[in-house]
């Protein structure tokens, strides 16, 4: 019997995932992933055995690495960012417990709550939230609900699955929500391609981001009540002088 | 004149931190940090350099950076976990603005929420907070604020600080906060000196977490209203199966 390892690799470039996970998978016999995050580490492993498929065939993925496994094979199933944090750790689990498999290590990797707070600053070096914007598992409402709480608890917050095709209003929304209960003037920031080619960052406000153009590439960052802008950095002081 | 590097090492294992922040501490002139971190790293860069003071020299470190930084020399200034989350990175640019130095660049690593929650199974796999209960720099009012709006949220949260030999009794309230208003068979869990020797890990309730012994070397985590506990994993469903 096999193992499955669920590894996340980090934002993209290689370089960002860590030294365990590019051991694990150099001593894989078969790399599993969706197909645009294989294609960012392909060139790494170019004697691997590969089974890649589209989006929303997480369930095929996770079947599929069950039954590599019980042929006896080691398997790397791979995730952007982190293995846990909207990774596939969760759903290979699902799976695993239905199946009765229980061989499975998980690699942590740097998800874009932190990839994406290194290119703004520092917004996320107190208490913080991540909520993600996407209502394909989690209904709106829970959503709206998380928003709100965040608020009130004055917790920095890191927004993923910002919009879409299918909900290009999302972020609009999470603003306006936001915006209840938060000042207009708050300072926010969001990073697009982290750690990829077309990397780019901006800072705005909360009233700002409402016109900005985002979609599942971008990651948002909104700032708590000590949130500051200074030049180009997005910083949420801890408090040692500032 | 030099350039400071501000790193997230991960949770203390060479291996965890990311292959960018090993070939960069591999280029830096000296490296700086809280002496229970550099000698986590020190064997695997024995020709270096190093700065290294107590706890609470947070700003005695930051500005030693700056004052090398401006001799010239290239500073890998090193922290556990992520270079934000509690990290050095927000500190760094506190006195990096007073002093008018800005040429810094923040290296993102594995924080004990991503760690610890690989180690316990994917309680974070949906939306969640990390909140610390450290009331050294974040009045205690606030904190309980964040436990309450967490629970609101209906958040899963990874506990950073849960006690220290100074304040004993801060997961025991926080818990009791958290009871308020989640019921007392909510499952949770903890993780004891994350990727280092010693490690472990303890599944149990939230009312049982109030008589468990913490520390500072510990990450705890509550789970949100789906989280599971399967055999030894603590699994919040993302919604796919179960």
């Amino acid at each position: 019997m096999g193992r499955i390892y669920v590894l996340g690799i980090g934002p993209g470039d290689i370089d960002m995932m860590t030294i365990r996970a590019k051991k694990i998978l150099d001593e894989c016999d078969i790399i599993v992933g969706y197909k645009a995050y294989t294609e960012l580490i392909r060139d790494h492993f170019r004697d691997k055995e590969f089974f890649e498929n589209g989006m929303r065939g997480e369930m095929d993925r996770c079947e599929k690495c069950v039954e590599l496994a019980r042929e006896g094979r080691t398997v790397g199933l791979i995730c952007s960012g982190d293995a846990g944090v909207y990774g596939m750790a969760s759903p290979l689990m699902e799976v695993a417990e239905r199946e009765g498999f229980s061989d499975i290590e998980v690699i942590p990797g740097v998800t874009a709550a932190l990839s994406g707070s290194a290119v703004l600053g520092a917004p996320l070096s107190n208490d913080f939230c991540v909520i993600s914007l996407s209502d394909l598992l989690t209904p709106w409402e829970v959503i709206e609900k998380r928003l709100r709480a965040a608020a009130d608890g004055d917790f920095a917050v890191a927004i993923y699955n910002p919009s879409s095709k299918g909900r290009p209003q999302h972020l609009k929304r999470a603003c306006d929500i936001l915006m209840e209960k938060l000042p207009g003037d708050r300072p926010c920031g969001y990073v697009r391609n982290i750690g990829r080619s077309g990397c780019a960052k901006k800072i705005c406000t909360l009233a700002e981001l409402v016109h900005e153009e985002t979609d599942m590439f971008v990651t948002v960052f909104i700032g708590n009540s000590r949130t500051k802008v200074w030049g180009d950095r997005l910083v949420t002081p801890r408090g040692y002088i500032l």
